[in-house]
């Protein structure tokens, strides 16, 4: 492996690079961003060796890290462009729509499906860091469908970032990330909207704001370009996980109106558990 | 000073109690709790010297450190108890009931009614820490009901804690402590319930969640002893700030189901100035 060209030099993609290139200093990197400003940070910050828009010629893996209402095209276009020996590895939140795409592309097995379970509320290249993926969860789904030698490149370079790999069918991909990740980034913002309108009257309300709420509103500060499209690609799956939540939130209501103390105490203790599972889990 | 006495010996009176050690170490400590083990574990800590079921004759301040729905009678039991040189202090989560029942009290002029804006998830003496409350807010309500002398021991006690006064309408704090607690809890425990009850069909799915999901979901493992009697305290407030929440939700929703991918666009970037509002309070 000696070049790989990285596509969207934000957060995700950026860390890639910073944390590669530590274990894997003999690669350059090539690559290229819509937005010319990161492409200059990304230079910058030794993100990337060199600016190309083209895929080179001689790439051995070309990594997309755009908005995954970019990915279709994108990864269709990128198909097109490469050699045999080339191996194209998307990072979008969402999957299934991107593997139904090219699900009958003659270069399919060219093509590997990866999602890193890593991220912070902040964007662009500025904000990569070299430990973000340490030690993180990388899904791959129809792993069958990769070329079996390509596949082990791609192997090779998720083990040397430390990565933990989890193989998923695209559905259930989906349908899971509505749930842990795509839930509570919604929660998040409507949280924050609703304190925001709230200081319409408080103009002195975030003053009495914990860390407990700093830690529930975190995620409201994430990037817009982002999840706007991640709702759309996931709509069906997101509308089910937030009409749970809000059913939840509607029953939840209506026992404090009814003063059902012993009902909610009940209720909290059965949902402490998480704390457990989400230990065991570290 | 040279006594206090604390009733409650979990998360906040066991922090408490050991900040003001390291600054004050001349004061002895006694104090209560109605957790037997706490107590024991409070004496192991170095959170009190002794334990005491009633208020030593010559405790300077009484501490009260226990849920809300139990501060109503310890406070009037307290007043009647002490001596005219003592004052009574509650860490309470909600102000307003608790300062009209003692509104007409012939020794009003000795409690004064606090809250320190910290905590973590989790609770019990083992919990405290003696930096939780460093250079966190401490909000005082009807600050001028209370005598002059004893309030400056109050002074003296959180200024050696390195706490930020603040001070503030019994109503007020309510009102806001519902938009920055209360209501963070409430969206953090139905988060949770949300992902557990999804649970029951994929056993994997916290593998993969995120730091994200685990921000979010984070104080879903708070007390139900603490949470369950504020919700009954503060219930009206908390109502509306639910129903402002829900109704967010559900707009949110409906812009998602319509595929309003501008529209989801400008509104996460509106919100997203919450994070600038939350580093300056920094």
């Amino acid at each position: 492996m000696k070049k790989i060209h990285l596509i969207g030099l934000g957060l995700l993609g950026g860390s890639f690079s910073l944390a590669l290139r530590k274990v894997m200093p003999e690669i350059t990197f090539t690559g290229f961003d819509a937005n010319t400003k990161h492409m200059e940070d990304a230079r910058t910050l030794g993100i990337i060796d060199e600016a190309s828009e083209e895929i080179p010629e001689d790439a051995d893996v070309v990594i997309l890290a755009t908005p995954v209402d970019t990915l279709e095209d994108l990864l269709v276009k990128s198909l097109e462009q490469i050699k045999e020996n080339t191996l194209v590895i998307d990072f979008g939140s969402t999957k299934n729509a991107l593997c139904q795409t090219v699900a009958n592309h003659p270069k399919r097995s060219q093509y590997l499906a990866g999602h890193p379970i890593a991220g912070t509320e902040y964007s662009g290249p500025k904000a990569a860091k070299e430990d973000l993926l340490e030690k993180k969860v990388f899904i791959i789904c129809e792993m069958e469908k990769t070329d079996v030698h390509l596949k082990g490149m791609a192997y090779d370079i998720f083990e040397a970032l430390n990565m933990k790999l989890r193989f998923m069918d695209p559905e259930e991909h989906d349908r899971q990330l509505a749930f842990v990740s795509h839930l509570s980034h919604i929660s998040s913002f409507m949280l924050g909207k609703t304190v925001l309108d709230k200081m319409e009257d408080d103009r002195n309300i975030f003053d009495m704001a914990g860390s407990g709420f700093a830690s529930t509103v975190r995620l409201a500060k994430s990037s817009p370009g982002m999840w706007a499209p991640i709702m759309k690609a996931n709509k069906e799956n997101i509308l089910e996980s937030l009409d749970a939540y809000i059913t939840n939130l509607q029953e939840f209501r209506n026992k404090i109106s009814e003063e059902q103390t012993s009902a909610l105490h009940s209720e909290m203790t059965d949902i402490n558990k998480i704390g457990e599972i989400l230990d065991l889990g570290k």
